[in-house]
């Protein structure tokens, strides 16, 4: 079995919401990973598994400093996959042209007597 | 358990070469499950349980014909996947104007013994 190509690697890690909140946490700034298990209700050995994915990923690094391991977003796999998905742009404006065109339609629709004019104004 | 939400779904379908195969040749136009099989080397249950995965995500959808049962491409969750991926834009264009300035320090200490000028040309 082959291993896993990179974009099915970074579509597979952002495919759960704590990682993808880790991810929103790490772009206001670099974070130790107690400061990354605190907003979740869970354990730092599940905290830890969750970086592990993302790094395996490409998502983050963890770099070695005296004191603390900050975690670091990582953001070239997210570029890969924002090409990947923007290839298909044209299919979802070609739909909410749609959605805005029938949009259009019903407003024609909509009967206006009763609307105020300048005739019927007392 | 909670189920999956709808990112995490779109993600976790994403996460395979085959069903990005898929999507692309959809993305040309609607397609039988035996006009999908044809370029994978692969049967056609295995086919079938992709196009599952990327109903169960509403990928594509699949609409019932009198001769066959088209796959048609369905963009709003990509567009959803597109919308969450951008907001790391600023992430990797700062990436990218570091690697660029790099280039530019790199550029400037080439030597420039050897170049050509108006002087040294014979």
């Amino acid at each position: 079995m082959q291993p896993p190509d990179t974009l099915s690697t970074t579509f597979a890690a952002l495919a759960d919401p704590t990682r993808r909140a880790i991810l929103a946490r790490l772009s206001q700034g670099e974070a130790s990973v107690s400061d990354l298990s605190k907003p979740f209700s869970m354990s730092a050995p599940a905290v830890t598994k969750h970086l592990k994915v993302l790094q395996r990923a490409g998502l983050i690094s963890q770099s070695r400093q005296a004191q603390w391991r900050p975690c670091k977003l990582q953001a070239k796999p997210l570029m890969e996959a924002a090409d990947w998905v923007a290839q298909y742009r044209q299919h979802w404006e070609e739909r909410l042209d749609r959605l805005e065109d029938y949009l259009q339609t019903l407003q024609t629709d909509i009967p206006t007597t009763g609307t105020p004019t300048k005739e019927n104004i007392p």
